[in-house]
């Protein structure tokens, strides 16, 4: 009995999306308004899949307050209330795109999640813009 | 032409997660809050997914206003106010988490829908937490 | 400055609409399915709104923190994952209607919080159904 | 890298469903109030996913605002605020249901978007109507 | 203790704003897109908001099976699946705006709801488009 | 006859409280994660709500097509994708709380629309934490 859960998290940050190696320039071209020099944000709303079997004695994939604890540590202290490009370590040298910040926010999971889970990240920017981590295929 | 359908149906229930060859302590201890003896409740939101092919006559992948009778008849009125412990045949020996009541229904309508059509099926117990079968892989 | 700020939250709870001076038959008549004996259940979302000025040193009427912490200690923790009917004080005697719950929770709230502050809530027991107390005019 | 990006956009329009070669009595037995011969609408609401490989430099799978752009050309230009049956092109001679205009709109799409891009639609009729083309498998 | 109870309804209508008083270059000029020849339509989201006082007996303002029959009887089975201009009395000299509509809608409900209850309607043409009647003050 | 309506908006931008005049310790006590020092953003949704006299002649309160013209010109390019303490002359001495937010935005549309217009804002800066200007009494 191979089910999938879903939980929703979110968190607020700020950011700007900057390729360090170009002109202000190009830039803005590329990247228009998300370039805005001072940072803007977004409430950040994020569904973390897991894919696996049913325990039989508990009827649970997996207790859903363990993975709501685990990502409330991992993920919403880890980037609530803060700037993206200043106050983590990850995009220190990333360009944090809605892309780039999925694929983290998996790769961080996927090291605290035992491997017979799968995992699947769904991060919406907006209402009205989102992003999915890994594609269905 | 090989399209899904999704319809979006609900239903209010109470219910008690427990396993009745444990010790209450250790229910309490796994099942925490959703354990509390005298049951708690949610309003359920379901999405019932049909895949097919569009019969090119119709333009219809199935006959919305069938399904959404057959999902009344079979989902709704089985569970909609009532204690799934108390008031149910499904969950008399088998523990009411999402995860079997979401396999319990799609069993339910795989009896009442041809086998031409493949279902899925998204619940949500709360809107943080839904639970999906079967997998997408 | 006269401004309103609105907190939302939510519990889910398990309740049953009898009253215990009528026949069995007279309740099933007047509540119907939601006087079903085993109880049923739902996810409660509820909206604080307080009403009053803005201290003009913090720019808050409220700080949000201290009414979520207290909507959460006197609300959440009260009637999260409980059974109104059997679990409460305040239903022991009163029919637990979404109306009568709206008007516990206003007069809870009323006796913690500064007579200043105008107070109204907004209660959902499903997205359809809501109720708002005290009315508007 | 392999993501998807989710864009999700809107329109309104008028449609009835009505086959041509049918006589009346047939049409409003399999149609029903959706054959209502002076037509009725609908707020469409769509979600357009792209599936590919990240590009490394920019951090983007595609430029949302080209996307955006695309689809306000293409579609909402196209059908928003139109009689899908009498103003539109594509369907003069096909039943407008849901499943043909997903299958529609995905061609549309198909043609303006480069082929190593995957491309889903998801298209709701009402809130809790909805159809997604191709099926996932 | 007065309180106000909510009911979410909707239905799925075409309309076409125009005065028939105009030129079609005015009728374009002032309601563009709205004035499109063919029709056009939207999903209606509606809240009928009931005022007034609480039954002490069963703890209910009004009862909401009641109210939302007489909701299906009088709003939806009247304007679902209809075309306003040429399927309803109401319209037939009337421009079936937003505005012009939440007041037919407010007093066909106000001849067959009690006058001790207060009635307030808000009408939802699309997600970021509302009117209500009466206004607050 | 007299109605409201109602039109939502949004924008996107980031903003630290902080009150110039204390010290560091005093503002992180008071305003906790919200001074965190590099800014943090949200997804600012907001209801801008006229209410007067429907004119007779179009049917229409005001034209929804000039007040989200306005709404674009005054409040989004003002405020969208923006750092609300840095890049605003409304910020510069003035601590973007939610409450001050909405007081802004209030004043900016009341000089743009004619006083026979009541106007109300609604704010939301998460989905659970929102403002209202003015206050209903």
């Amino acid at each position: 009995m191979r089910v999938s859960i879903i939980r929703r998290a979110h968190f607020n940050a700020a950011h700007r999306l900057h390729n360090q190696e170009w002109s202000d320039e190009k830039n803005l071209k590329v990247f228009g308004l998300c370039n805005s020099p001072n940072y803007h944000g977004h409430n950040y709303d994020m569904e973390v899949k897991l894919t696996g079997e049913t325990d039989p004695v508990t009827g649970y994939l997996y207790d859903l307050k363990d993975l709501s604890d685990l990502i409330k540590a991992e993920i919403e202290d880890r980037f609530d209330h803060k700037n993206l490009n200043l106050d983590t370590e990850e995009f220190k040298d990333l360009n944090p795109t809605t892309e780039n910040l999925v694929y983290v926010i998996y790769n961080i999971l996927r090291e605290k999640i035992a491997p017979e889970y799968d995992i699947k990240i769904r991060l919406w920017e907006t209402a009205r813009n989102s992003v999915e981590y890994p594609a269905d295929s």
